[in-house]
């Protein structure tokens, strides 16, 4: 799992590099920029089948489309935004998407306001429709964030629709039982600055 | 730096069986509730001093308390917001910052747009007034809610002005030694999440 954290972490360096028309890069470099040990991201490296050529370094474009290819980046999976207050429409009118594996296709919310209104070039339906859409549809994962107290429940009813996998934005656990769990913990992790911050008084 | 990731957890799980007036908690409860071992709670809390009594458990609210004064919880730190678009919309609009150890006292964005309205009562002040305000108001911390590529600049001069932790929702690496510095990665997150559903299929 924890070499898994630190793909994204390779492949967004790489694209970075990429784009200033880096071809290779040794693994010290990477250890600079990253801040892993060289052996570190050698033995990563490895242990998705050796890139890299001893005393060359490694290829920028073929190890970043290889990294993309074992995170899942080079076919999409279809997803849905729960819940279209400002935190949904942040993700939305910012958030790239379709360059991190996910192709949005409904956004979801109750309240009449937004409902019928467009975000990102996608029509907001209203909750009620969100079981026929799903059956038809057939979304994969969710994004959740909508109120803490109805994520369990919302949860537990797209994974009998099919949503196999959920993006956690609330402060609740989701307890579903084979459901892909990927959670951003925004209050533990204030709670966490506020702690580090006092320390380094 | 493990335990303080999860002290955040045990005082999220407090503050809840609080306000449902539970007022005492074995390990053995904390742990079902929470996943980690009963001897890791016990370890956890050992580390802070001895909470809890042999056989009778945490009391609930002096429990609370206590990590909370750990975390910083019971004196705030004064923090700035930089970066008023959606994201930093959504933090103002739906964010308990005070329950979590900051007080926000300004928000500071480049659009004519934004400057000169007012989020969560507090008015956006234009960028070109950021370094006055840190000389006479003197924040502790910023949110760091703008675009990417501003990210280290705009860390290093609010670091040369006093502030000395940054919560940071861009993509990018700030690097200013002596800085507290905690990321969200919302991009990594993701990949995370998508790399997760393929092995899950």
């Amino acid at each position: 799992m924890a070499v898994i954290r630190r793909l994204p972490k390779y492949y967004r360096l790489l694209s970075a590099l990429e784009r200033k028309d880096t071809t290779r890069i040794s693994s010290h470099e990477l250890s600079e920029k990253l801040g892993f040990t060289a052996s570190q991201i050698r033995q990563d490296l490895n242990v998705f089948g050796g890139f890299g050529q001893q005393g060359y370094g490694y290829r920028v474009s073929d190890l970043k489309r290889e990294i993309g290819s074992i995170l899942g980046l080079d076919s999409n999976l279809s997803m849905i935004l729960v819940g279209a207050g400002n935190l949904g429409k942040a993700l939305i009118n910012h958030f790239p998407f379709w360059q991190s594996g996910f192709d949005l296709i409904g956004i979801f919310d109750v309240s009449e306001k937004v409902i019928g209104t467009t975000l990102g070039g996608i029509e907001v339906f209203s909750g009620a429709v969100l079981e026929d859409f799903c059956r038809t549809k057939k979304p994969e994962a969710a994004i959740l964030a909508l109120p803490t107290e109805f994520v369990q429940k919302s949860a537990e009813q797209l994974y009998g629709l099919g949503v196999k996998g959920f993006w956690n934005f609330t402060d609740g656990d989701i307890n579903v039982p084979g459901a892909c769990i990927e959670d951003i913990r925004l209050v533990e992790s204030l709670m966490t600055f506020r702690f580090m911050m006092s320390r380094a008084k």
